[in-house]
């Protein structure tokens, strides 16, 4: 049997479904999808992506076939319109669109208006009975068929396109200055124009044979899907370059036939704040490109129950059955073709963080969707939207006083954003290198500036809708964004805008707050969200609930589902505290030297490092004893009766020395040792690699009495926390072990203390001495040491060093080409890399608990907060992930997730441990 | 059935065998063996190793039954001498001595004479009608006893034993000076002083009871195991704990019985050169630890001759037999009482690598072993002797006209050694840890010389002949020595030595020549050994034509048995030239950065690093292209038709910046760049763990110019000499790989490069592209990398810093404890890391085959010139390890060792590639 490759869909049926949108791509399973259930959609036919593969690998070449059923899908169009391709009197134009199996908006090109010539257009004309509508038409056709089919471009990037150079010659020489100006004899003359151009310019004529148009606006579509937009934005999305894409041949309708034609786009609720109100703009007499590009700012649909109610309402019928079908919210297109609805596109809307998360919760319950779905609808990382800091309210009344809001547009991506300004994604991708934060400004964004708006911060933009390219792509990237402030008076040579009066010029700070839309010259301060504000402070306010209240049942749902455990990486009591109200189990990561910088405690630990020996070493460390008791008692007692895991001295000592001239005079005055002496030592501490150097276990077996010293401030805290009546778990974490023995000599340190304290102490307290797997060779040797040690905790940052031989602080230079040629698909510091790096945590589970059944494993690197990589520690069964107090929320959402997605493919083996 | 725990030997029959050393240890084991072959040995028994282990895991306790069947056993003894123990008229004497599994020259202890008492010493004195011996046995009991069994020590560390404090004050008293000097009353005397010393310091009294004594002897041996020096010595050795010692009991025989008796040492064949000869020593009327301590100087054995031409004749049979029986070289001790000779041990002799080798090669020529045998029975190590640099015959005789020769000594251990004098084992620590290398002096050394003796180049002794602790040891750790050089006057407490009139401090350079035993005031300059000259210059000279004669011999067999490649690392055609003498079967290592450092080529390399761009970076590289051309020509020369394998740039780039002001400035002014450039550029390239940064396969990745030149310059070069008429096979190694992306990349564009060459010359070199495998990732993602990749090179250097997190550069400072504590068998740089590098590198074998079956896998480390690590690369099937040259021999001999030993488990799957 041969392979389908073509699918049609109109007059009430479709070949297709909305669920085969690897082969028909988004759009066209989805005009197969409302074709189906009824919805009034232009009929068509889709011609499957795996058509584009095959083009791929056999020089642009189809099969045999292929044109003969193009032709023959051409007839059942012809049939359900009644119109006739090529024909003079009622000929049949068509547009011919991408449509890919992910949403890549703008990337790929369409024509529009296919079958046109110079015989159709009389055809046109009569069947519409408006010649200036056809030749604008017609006017288009050559337009895009010239730019995208033929090639016909600026000569250089900077220059205008050659059709709008022809267009303003045009109005210059007519005295007008709006297209809308242009007389029907104009769009003729420009028509002819147009094509004299090609001619010039190319050496070949634009076809008057609407045939010859179809197999060339198909070959391009097809082809565009390798051009240098689509390739960038499919490596900034992992989409694998073999999906391909699907085309779709469509029947025309048009939305510029006069003031009962109108185009549109519109979201099933709001994008923004997820409120449940159907959200969305129309251009009265337009085409739809016209909306998206931002040309001219379109106007709110609910104006459009004013203009045409009975089709307003038929809109809010289609609203209601695309929802009701979908269980999802959809981001819809449509046109009005004198006074007739048609739907042209519909698919799942694009959201922010809040409008996901508000979404999800409020369809759950309208009993759309369950909970289970709710929790696999919201991004992780989308939460971040929510935690993100915001304006502080006063400083911004000071802002409005001082005159320093300057301007308003819409508020498109929420959030709060104060950085530097730049004109160009280029700028922004430059400023970024050198570690900048920016504010991308633009007159109105383009696919082109994808990966500069990545690069940036938020972004502001002069002209667009809330649906403009920068809106819709703001929000997907979550970035904080301002649209349409037309206000701003952008002169890109100058890198300068003018705004209220005001001169802004590239590098200079501005504030843009995308919950409100307002633009304020310079830096404003910022403080905590509603949500992370009602959160810590657990006082909730009546005007910031709705937004908290559905965060707290996402989060109450994730913790209903989700198997893996969440701590937090935190060392300062308030740090705790902040992590318990995001709803942290534990600290898994209590890193004791921070404690050391603190007041005069680095003074003590750089006596101690400068100490001539052992004795000299333990009476400094007897000083520095009571400080970290008592910073671990405050820990104990914020954590109550959680788990708590105290890694025992990692860093080097040279760390801790000065390094100024001054400061070594200064400590060598403090603690009474000759400054030549200070400055040998650190000379002498010095090390070529110190992430490979004298640190970690490596320490304490050296200077046994720096464990010593701290495995007392541990137990003494506990038994005086215990005490008070609190039953506390202290766990305790010997850093950067490779051999067993190292293990075995701190931990016999650590319990030996133990034991000293009790019985100092009269008070026994339950306690865990543990190790990081954070060198290959822990790993590799878990076997035996899961035989000495009560736990794991993956130190996935060193052991992403160590594995891939990479130093994260050495890594820039070479990692924006890494992630480029696609060696990296991630920074591997920020995602796990699971081929490498994950092999070796999946050997050490394995083996580890090989040895000893219920050895609790945890990860407590940077990992350790990336959805992706606690989707991958699910799979390997740790019993919890520790990850800064801010990203606990993330961390308890993406283990949801992973729990829920991986529920079908296993059984749980075990229960996770605290 | 209860397990045997004694056993006994003596009257021409014993229990045990040569082949039961783990069970009796060596010397009981060979005591029963010569017992059984009828060899003349005092009767005697065995209490086994399990006793001591036994002891150990009980507090010291014995079974039940144990002292009954010692008793027994003591029943037999003295049914073979016809004596009694605690008899009045002819008491039974019994030595009591350690005899560990391996041997542990002088580190346990022992006890003779036991069975005097106040009253046996009447039936000694009855039955050797011989008072002052008598008495001297006596003496000698209490002394040992004292110190050995009750613990009665100098106060001090530095003070005298407090027995030869007694002594040297009854001399003195009495006027006189030697010990021979002393009466019978005088030792009459000592005993009772001893004891009176004893009972004082102690608190108890020395026991009279002879059983008492017995008991006490054998605790105190077993509890020696357990003695600090003992365990150092195993952990230096890698003897386990777990081995325990024996004890032997032995009826007493006595070479202090007048002038017709004596004892002696001996070697059955020269343990420093390896000539056929009965070569050892004796001392007249003398017990044998006179011998061993080195306190007086003894008599050659061929004096013997002379003296008792009936005992010589005997003690050659003795050595004859002996060396039949055991099919290896000997080292016996003796004793003749009163004319008749006693055998009181034998064992296979220590030898050093001359000896080994010729003992070796003459075995073979004699039919006693088989060649197989005689490649097992060389150390590999003990081959860097003969290879070893002697100092230059010029230098020497300018150094004699000066005077500067102030010394001469025995030649006990050969070799030269120029280096700075220290006069104690732990000053040799001190100075080592500080990375300077001394030559060790003594007086004498003792067993707890022994750390000390090993962080020495050399050792020179003042006392003691070839066979005193100091030679013995010498010869054992292959370290240069003269013994027994008495011109020296040393001052352990000035640190100062006198010699020939001349003062000479710690710290001063000195040089021995411990093939001639000549000391030389100063430094002294070395030149290559006979066999390296030979093998180089390929001219063979009469005199020296012994050693490299064996030393062919020995590699040809080597070569027949090893299935291992042999290779090496180098990257100057003069290496390469050395190399190939040497036996290397190629290049596995050429490094090319160090071509870059040469003459004015480091310009070069310097301006292209500071180029601002590509453009500017090909101008530099465009100078470097000739220079690199022509190394590569010359290599291959050198290397004719075996395989070259070229790695790409591998350091990072600031690695071949200047580093102070003036370099700096100079630069600048050569290549015409702002001295603040310059330095900006050093600083943008300073990382912090360049280990870990922008090197390797990174560099090429991101400056794809680089490795387009090197590519060019090898392909163009390898035409060059392609033309030339030799077959080359050039291999190109990428270094760093993690992903194999960056492998594709980076031997893209080697092969490009490659057919670029191949079209402008016309001609065509078959080579191939392969990777480093040094970085965990690239273990672990094997199976991918060997898709891509035609060979695998092993860079365990690299691969151990990484797998352990360890940089060998900061190791150091922690290096000497993780030894200590046992945490590190050896330093992991020198000895593969079995379990953890090793592990990973047989994954990746294993899964690199899997996907490549006939891969070539090789390593290249420093690894590769280990004979342990060689030992484990045979294991993995490895095809070649490379080294440095002057480690090819070591390497073939160790490989051919592999493949014997390896033999009996395994049969050969795969035939090595080159």
């Amino acid at each position: 049997m041969r392979r389908k490759y073509i699918y049609l869909f109109g007059g009430g049926k479709a070949d297709g479904r909305a669920d085969m949108k690897a082969i028909l791509g988004g759009k066209g399973a989805n005009l197969a999808e409302m074709t189906n259930i009824g919805l009034p959609v232009p009929p068509g036919f889709t011609i499957s992506t795996e058509m584009c593969t095959y083009a791929m690998t056999h020089q642009g070449k189809y099969p045999r076939e292929f044109k003969k059923n193009v032709l023959a899908a051409l007839r059942k169009i012809e049939t359900l319109t009644g119109k006739r391709f090529s024909d003079q009197k009622n000929p049949l134009l068509v547009s011919v669109r991408s449509g890919a199996r992910a949403s890549m908006p703008g990337m790929m090109d369409t024509i529009l208006n296919l079958g046109l010539n110079d015989a159709t257009i009389n055809g046109l004309i009569a069947s519409t009975r408006n010649e200036r509508f056809a030749f604008d038409s017609y006017r288009r056709l050559v337009q895009m068929y010239g730019d995208v089919v033929m090639g016909l471009k600026p000569e250089n990037v900077n220059d205008r396109d050659p059709f709008e150079i022809i267009i303003e010659r045009k109005k210059l020489a007519r005295g007008i200055h709006h297209d809308t100006e242009l007389t029907t004899d104009d769009l003729r003359d420009l028509v002819r124009l147009f094509q004299e151009e090609i001619r010039a310019r190319m050496g070949i004529d634009f076809p008057q044979d609407p045939l010859e148009q179809l197999w060339g606006a198909i070959s391009a579509v097809f082809r565009s899907w390798m051009n240098e937009r689509a390739i960038a934005y499919r490596k900034l999305n992992n989409i694998p370059a073999e999906w391909g894409t699907a085309v779709n041949g469509q029947a025309m309708v048009f939305g510029k036939m006069g003031e009962n034609s109108c185009t549109g786009v519109a979201f099933t609720r709001n994008p923004a704040t997820g409120e449940n109100e159907f959200y969305g703009e129309f251009l009265m007499n337009a085409q739809g490109e016209d909306v998206v590009a931002g040309v001219r700012t379109p106007l709110a649909i609910s104006r459009l129950a004013e203009q045409n109610p009975g089709i307003h309402k038929q809109l809010l019928q289609v609203r209601k059955k695309l929802e009701r079908h979908y269980r999802e919210m959809q981001d819809i297109e449509f046109t009005i073709e004198q006074g007739k609805l048609f739907m042209l596109q519909t698919r799942t809307g694009k959201r922010t963080g809040f409008a996901a998360l508000r979404i999800a919760v409020d369809m759950v319950d309208e009993r759309l969707i369950s909970p289970e779905e709710a929790v696999l609808r919201v991004e992780p990382e989308q939460l971040n939207q929510l935690l993100r800091p915001v304006f502080d309210r006063e400083e911004k009344t000071l802002a409005m006083r001082d005159g320093r809001i300057i301007a308003k547009g819409l508020n498109a991506g929420p959030g709060a954003a104060t950085w530097k300004v730049v004109f160009n994604a280029h700028a922004a991708e430059e400023w970024r290198r050198r570690g900048e934060r920016v504010i991308l400004v633009r007159i109105e964004t383009s696919p082109e500036d994808i990966k500069g708006m990545d690069a940036s911060e938020g972004i502001l933009t002069a002209r667009g809708g809330m649906t403009s390219h920068a809106a819709l792509v703001a929000r997907q990237m979550g970035k904080v964004c301002v649209a349409g402030c037309s206000a701003l008076e952008i002169d890109y040579r100058q890198r300068l805008m003018h705004v209220d009066g005001k001169a802004i010029q590239e590098g200079d700070f501005i504030s843009i707050d995308g919950t409100t839309g307002e633009v304020i010259i310079g830096e404003l301060k910022t403080k905590p969200s509603d949500v992370v504000r009602i959160l810590v402070t657990k006082e909730m306010s009546p005007d910031s609930s709705p937004v908290f209240r559905t965060f707290q049942k996402l989060m109450q749902w994730s913790d209903k589902f989700r198997k893996l455990r969440i701590r937090t990486n935190a060392d300062q009591p308030d740090q705790s505290e902040v992590a318990l109200a995001f709803g942290a189990e534990g600290i898994g990561l209590c890193r004791t030297e921070h404690m050391f910088f603190g007041g005069d405690r680095i003074d003590a630990v750089r006596e101690m490092i400068l100490a001539e020996d052992e004795s000299g070493r333990r009476r400094a460390l007897a000083k520095l004893l009571p400080m970290q008791r008592n910073d671990f008692a405050e820990i104990f007692r914020a954590m109550g009766k959680r788990p708590v895991t105290v890694r025992t001295l990692d860093p080097p000592l040279h760390e801790f020395l000065p390094h100024t001239e001054r400061e070594i005079e200064q400590l060598a005055g403090k603690i009474d040792v000759s400054k030549e002496r200070v400055t040998q030592r650190i000379a002498q501490l010095k090390e070529f690699n110190p992430m490979l150097g004298n640190r970690g276990c490596r320490l304490g077996i050296v200077f046994p009495e720096i464990t010593e010293m701290q495995a007392r401030a541990i137990f003494e805290a506990a038994c005086q926390v215990k005490k008070e009546g609190i039953d506390i778990h202290p766990e305790v974490m010997i850093p950067l072990v490779g051999f067993v023995k190292e293990f075995k000599e701190e931990a016999h340190i650590v319990r030996r203390v133990a034991e000293e304290v009790f019985s100092q102490s009269g008070v026994r307290v339950k306690y865990v001495v543990g190790t990081m797997i954070e060198l290959p060779r822990a790993a590799i040797t878990a076997a035996e040491i899961a035989g000495a040690a009560d736990f794991f905790s993956f130190g996935t940052n060193d052991l992403t060093q160590t594995t891939l031989g990479l130093s994260r602080d050495d890594s820039a230079t070479f990692l924006p080409q890494y992630l480029e040629h696609g060696i990296f698909d991630q920074d591997p510091f920020q995602t796990l890399d699971q081929r490498g790096v994950g092999a070796l945590m999946n050997y050490a589970v394995h083996k580890g608990r090989l040895t000893r059944r219920d050895l609790k494993i945890g990860i407590c690197g940077e990992h350790g907060g990336d959805p992706k990589s606690i989707e991958f520690c699910a799979r390997l069964h740790l019993d919890y992930v520790s990850c800064s107090p801010y990203r606990v929320p993330i961390a308890r959402l993406a283990a949801a997730q992973a729990a829920l997605t991986q529920r079908q493919h296993t059984s749980p083996k075990r229960k996770p441990k605290r």
